[in-house]
């Protein structure tokens, strides 16, 4: 197994990235190419022991956070992210994973592969955790517009995904929407109600905002721009809450005492919530694996999403995705 | 001061409703008419002390949670909420409250008082309580899909109700995207993005799903079927958290003891994040006072929403409002 990992995407790249690839390698007893310039790479790898499964592919670009994705690829032939999954196309690796601008590694991906038969838009599947468990945000921000038929498709690669990575068995299905009834919301949502509901997947209709954190469905699907808003803002909420919670306590004495006393369970109940425990965010619907981790990935984070993407290849979600649109009569 | 409030409308109809009315006007010394079945109102008033400051206006219709607004509204001619809002037009009351249908209060809102001037359409603004205060959002469900210019008058609404009613000196208007660069977002927001820079608001670009819970923008202007999935995000978010943490904390002996001598802060936490203390939210744009509450308001949320009714018109947001679109070159 050869994972190419884009040594320039990330906040903290390419240290954070560079530590997380070394990590991987240990624990997952498998081969990593780094991807990007290579004097800079050196640098970040030379404070760490070398190591025989580390190799280089040296690029001089690399796409900015703030660039345009499909404007930024025309111009830097040679950026990190397209190399990356050049070297998927040309069987140098088995898959990519990506701290760097989300939109370029979906075009990028798009570009070297190509999209699965039957898939107009690949979109991001985003696991989050929840009261219950965990639920499956798609779209969580590759594609702002999005066609009835497109948040359909998503809906089937994400039930594909719950079955064959998860181990979920009959997935429910929900369309995120603003109210439960049939008919609510706008006529995107309402037409692509139709087509779930026509469908033979588990679907349970719409869900609301609420719904989601409940954990009562396996899988929401949403158009891009409102699962990247949901997914931030369950961040945001969860960081907030969070220094509320303490700040209180903390004004009172007893309030210390408490959370002397409740460190072991807050401690724990963050970590459930963490996204760097759950690794990156896969790229659903190229034809190949790509996982998206968070712009500010730390090397934890960049090792559990390489572990994301050896687990996808080794399960062989792609072929059972690609047998399930067959299924569905898209593919 | 006279409030309409819609009997009729919400899950716990007319019980809890009357209850709230009854509540309102002991303590706000105002006066009250309950718009709705009268034998209904008649039944869950009996068991109450009488009082002299309450009156009914029959009617026979209510349009019901599950709906179309419009369809229903030109059906029941005599439903609630529209005779609920005729009170106003007539100038026998001065607001109006609901905890039903909120899409048929904003359309009989519109229908009876007719839009502000250089309002194309009203929206709801949403209270949302934060890390650092609160922020306003806007739209928060009254409109699915809007045009460029319309999200901008939400923010200039916002801005004017902030100031006159929140008591807020030049609040910070953010607008809800998927990145904070410029360019970022769907053709709605990039244009939406333009008209607020060239504005006079205090407008600090994007902001990300994350950046509302922090609080750090005082106004987050999105469409309503965002800010509807948001609110309700926010909701499920809370109560899960809250949910998790107790069940996590109680599984240990520690946890329990800390989660005793925690009771108070955790309890001024829910308090400060509980929805029924911040009353309804205005419906901004509509020439007269309207407040939609959840629809599963306690007697307690019914108050707090008559009392912001009466706080509404008592500080003539309505009037400021008026000034601020002028001044803003809209209305």
């Amino acid at each position: 197994m050869n994972v190419a990992v884009d040594a320039m995407g990330g906040d903290h790249a390419p240290e954070m990235v560079v530590q997380g690839a070394v990590e991987a390698v240990s624990e997952l007893g498998i081969d990593i190419i780094l991807v990007g310039h290579e004097k800079k790479i050196a640098k970040a790898l030379n404070t760490r022991p070398a190591h025989g499964h580390i190799s280089f592919h040296h690029c001089e670009d690399v796409v900015e956070m703030d660039e345009s994705p499909l404007k930024a690829l025309r111009k830097k032939k040679d950026a990190s992210i397209k190399v990356a999954f050049d070297l998927v196309k040309d069987g140098h690796a088995d898959a990519v994973i990506s701290a760097g601008n989300s939109g370029a590694t979906l075009a990028a991906g798009v570009l070297s592969l190509g999209r699965m038969k039957g898939i107009e838009r690949p979109a991001i599947a985003s696991i989050v955790p929840t009261e219950k468990g965990r639920v499956i945000l798609i779209d969580a921000g590759a594609n702002v517009d999005c066609r009835p038929a497109q948040l359909f498709q998503f809906g089937v690669m994400a039930q594909a995904f719950a079955c064959s990575f998860l181990g979920m068995t009959d997935p429910k299905v929900g369309l995120l929407n603003i109210g439960e009834e049939e008919g609510k919301g706008n006529e995107q949502v309402r037409l692509a109600h139709e087509l779930f509901e026509r469908s033979e997947l588990n679907f349970v209709g719409n869900v609301e905002g609420r719904d989601i954190p409940m954990g009562d469905v396996d899988i929401v699907v949403c158009d891009g721009f409102v699962g990247n808003v949901v997914l931030k803002l369950i961040e945001g909420n969860v960081e907030a809450m969070g220094r509320v919670i303490e700040r209180d306590l903390m004004s009172s004495f007893f309030g210390r005492v408490a959370l002397a006393l409740a460190r072991k369970p807050i401690n724990g109940f963050k970590r459930k919530l963490d996204y760097e425990e759950h690794g990156g965010a896969p790229l659903l619907g190229i034809n190949g694996v790509g996982v998206i981790c968070h712009g500010s990935s730390s090397a934890k984070a960049i090792k559990n999403a390489i572990s994301m993407a050896v687990q996808y290849v080794n399960n062989m979600v792609l072929e059972k995705m690609s047998l399930q649109l067959k299924a569905s009569k898209i593919g």
